[in-house]
């Protein structure tokens, strides 16, 4: 197998754990890490992340904190980063790049203050470099913790065009890491986006002391309602139903490592941090709301949370409106 | 709102739970629940179930032990009892109701020694008796324990007749405890079939020690299955991501409350016992597994459970095969 030349975006822990998928794939991979933290790049260079992996050795990696150069002349470059940071990050790509690559974007969410998804708009911008030949996004249940531990994960590859998804899912293949390839892109980063507003509520939920039988209908019906949404953003009802959307949902809105669970849960015990603007799951549910206004969509769960979190509505209130909604078939 | 003489046949944990819902929705209901077990009876007449929920006080009950007058004039009968014992109660009601009177149905599984799903072969049944005006199944995400204490629960009533549907619906309604009126009885007990087959997988891979990114691609590509056989039973593909499938397989899936998902933990801690016939989701792989193999369906994880039960393949050379398959798109 060929060896590529590969720069990871973001030395965190999806970074580290995608840069150590990438070297198991094929040892001969030459990988770069860039990153802006001095002691997470020493780490790496050891095979260590002391902040996010403490406990875990793997392979050891080189590393630069200069992105015009990390990003000059790599077959594929891997964005690993907050969404938030990652306007900054393309602008340099795409004035940097000087030989043919292809972008693989590891973030979720809508593109910072635009109502565009992140794949949609990375791909826009790439369009001005002709060196760039394409984007690639990665989406599914997965956290950086469990890949590192090399458990079976398995999320998908999104894009338009299905020779770059199966280009990728080779790059990235090993016993533990698989991608299914999916060309459904709107219906996909819909999934991913939406997945974030409900595990806020479901972390609202379980703090406030609800169980098994109402997080279940909470989430089968907040299903209904992404799938309300993601048709009217012109997305297929099956990709809701797949990893990026179904399976990214049950793993954010059910496990306590998850940033926007973790949101919800702190957002009750009174810690109202919702200047926390690198939490997709706010973000989402800003853009979300507005388009639900001006549409007059039926996203009542989405409709309760903005009222929550932005209105200072009672979260008891909103609950009980919820539970009384007319409710004669399930639809 | 008229008082209703509705009697509970079976005294466990479902049946208890069940009437005290009926009592809350109206006390003047007159409710009487029909049990074998003289000390759970005993306990029932004084608010009290000290085997299944202990440290609960709820509405005192009427008890009889004796089906016959039991069944005989009743406007409801609700059948709350292991699918295992229903044939044999099934004829007895046929045989003695004389006023008129509508089951309900909170059995799931298949009808004992049959391929036939139980709301189906009850309605089958109890056409022989022209006072029984009809069956309406409860299915969904409901575990006893919490509607015992009124934890917000919402399931489906199934049936063909909408106007039984309502009826129940408004019989049941309080304001801890909704039912939504599901019509498509078909993809309503396929669903409520196969997710006790895929619990069995999920404790497996959970007493293996897979964490949630496994768990989250499994039950994401068990809904994909559980689609497909749905369809081939004539099942609609909505019913299924409703609350009597996914909503009751997140539940059934991800709690050792489950007594499938339980087998499955036991199940490779070496505790075999696949004698233990009372067991919905073995039974359901026996059928589901006969119907796979004379049909030519995929249906690769309960393909998989059933060569690790009643084959005693290796489990895992059963997961490495799963994880082998072909996985180009995700579909």
């Amino acid at each position: 197998m060929q060896r590529k030349k590969i720069t990871v975006i973001g030395s965190g822990a999806l970074g580290t754990s995608l840069a150590n998928v990438l070297k198991d794939s094929n040892d001969k991979n030459e990988i770069l890490i860039y990153g802006i933290d001095e002691k997470e790049l020493d780490d790496l260079k050891n095979g260590k992340n002391s902040k996010y992996f403490p406990e875990i050795n793997f392979h050891c990696f080189d590393v630069s904190n200069n992105l015009k150069e990390a990003v000059n002349q790599a077959d594929y470059l891997v964005l690993a980063l907050p969404s938030i940071a990652i306007e900054s990050v393309i602008s340099e790509i795409v004035n940097n790049v000087k030989s043919p690559t292809l972008i693989i974007n590891g973030c979720k969410g809508f593109f910072p203050n635009t109502t565009k998804p992140l794949h949609e708009e990375i791909s826009n911008r790439a369009k001005s470099n002709s060196n760039i030949r394409g984007v690639v996004t990665l989406s599914g249940p997965s956290f950086a913790s469990e890949i590192i531990k090399k458990s079976l994960t398995s999320i998908a590859a999104i894009g338009y065009n299905i020779e770059h998804l199966v280009e990728i899912q080779e790059l990235f293949k090993t016993n533990y890491f698989k991608l299914y390839c999916q060309t459904d892109v709107v219906g996909a980063e819909i999934g991913g986006i939406y997945k974030n507003i409900l595990a806020i509520g479901a972390g609202m939920l379980t703090q406030l002391g609800y169980k098994i039988n109402t997080l279940a209908v909470y989430l089968t019906r907040g299903m209904k309602e992404l799938s309300t949404f993601n048709k009217f953003m012109g997305g297929k009802d099956k990709t809701i139903y797949g990893l990026t959307g179904l399976g990214d949902l049950i793993l954010t809105a059910t496990d306590v490592n998850s940033r926007n669970f973790t949101f919800g849960m702190n957002f009750i015990k009174n810690e109202k941090d919702t200047k926390n603007i690198t939490l997709e799951g706010l973000t989402a549910l800003k853009v979300v709301e507005d388009i639900r206004a001006k549409n007059n969509l039926s996203l009542p769960i989405e409709e309760a949370l903005y009222n929550v979190i932005y209105k200072n509505n009672s979260v008891e209130e909103e609950i009980k409106k919820l539970w009384n909604r007319d409710w004669q078939k399930e639809e």
